[in-house]
């Protein structure tokens, strides 16, 4: 399972752009972190709120994909954001965790964190869906 | 207003990062573009929807922009957004519009489209909220 | 498809308990009625965003029915609702409309007008699932 | 706060007409108590989407209540809702707590358990806000 999440992060160039590291994975549970970087800030020079989904949405898809069938490929259907506060800080944690899998749609909960900032200043609702034989669409 | 919209994007590195230009800026308005990039895919190979919600998010904050008082700076408070189909194209067109303002709180729409598709691959519905005095947030 | 829309309409006892009446149904298109009433109020008087959300969701989920395979049951998988301004009238229209149908999941707008109104006062975003052949769910 | 949560609560007739029950209330957690009950299901039987998501936004929104400064009113401004599963079962638990409270807006996460099941069936997160000296909007 460890190894079809890597395999399948390591083919995210979106990651490899924001410089995304997976810190940890478990099954129903990953952790990537996240630096401050320039390129990808909002006019308040905060990192745009879109690199963070990226990452929470990420973290969630393999949360899911986890505990999905070998055979599976997984797609983001939806996920809802709540900004909480800018993103400000040099390092940020992100976490994605299953909240329940049924049989094609998996619910995931995501949080992005600032520093040693305990309280998050982001947090994600995700359904991700399960698909399976679809020409061109694994892992 | 177009001047204010204007300035407040050419300050988002999020979207020169991506390539993304305003086609488009009308009260309550926004149109943006984007091209397919190979450093922003997912692992499919098609556009992240990170990438992807990066401008929807950023085409309905610039609508409410354009319908906020000229000292209000504007932030996404929670958006969510669904993915009807993988980004699979060359050249996207992402729309922002207002659907209703009120005092502290503008609700928005967003949709993306590949290439000359009439449907849109994916729609966002966005919370977007006026900040005013706050030091160090201004657009 | 009508007559399948009305008769598992007519099986919702929550439709007929908040005096619910669906005033148009076509091929992805469903609009339904709903008067004030004080047993749905919440605590400033108006009516509850429960009672909102709970029309704005079927309507939405007969939209989604109205363009499904026959043997599908439809299930609400998620939704978004913005509560633009309080449900203050005496009769609201509710409607819901089909954005794109893909294999299994279908995306709705929904939309809620108070009196004469032609401003939605809330707004959805859902997601339905069409279900096969599961004992039990039908309609 | 717990006597202001209690009178906003009980001028809510959309839960005693649902049968609602207040269960526990501490700053920033809400739990409350719901039947099955005939007059509120959907097609197949269960208890409406609506009826489950009316709980969780009053759950969610006295957890927002509970943490605001005594002289606000508490409105929904939205919230997403996933189902993981039908609300199936005789007596559902309805659980909001505050995930971060911020100057006007308190981000909430909810969760509904049936009977002694200890995995939810639906999730909700929330965004409410704090109204302040609006004429007749307090609790």
């Amino acid at each position: 399972m460890l190894a079809r999440v890597r395999a399948s992060f390591d083919r995210q160039a979106m990651m490899s752009t924001l410089g995304v590291e997976v810190t940890s994975v478990a099954p129903g549970q990953v952790e990537m972190s996240l630096r401050h970087d320039d390129r990808f800030t909002q006019q308040h020079g905060f990192l745009h709120a879109g690199a963070v989904a990226s990452v929470l949405d990420s973290a969630c898809g393999y949360a899911a994909f986890s505990v999905m069938p070998p055979d599976a490929a997984v797609l983001t259907a939806s996920y809802t954001i709540n900004l909480l506060a800018p993103a400000a800080g040099e390092r940020f944690t992100i976490t994605g965790e299953v909240v329940r899998a049924g049989r094609t749609l998996v619910v995931c909960r995501g949080e992005a964190f600032a520093d040693g900032d305990a309280r998050p200043f982001a947090v994600m609702q995700a359904t991700l869906t399960a698909v399976f034989g679809r020409p061109g669409i694994s892992g």
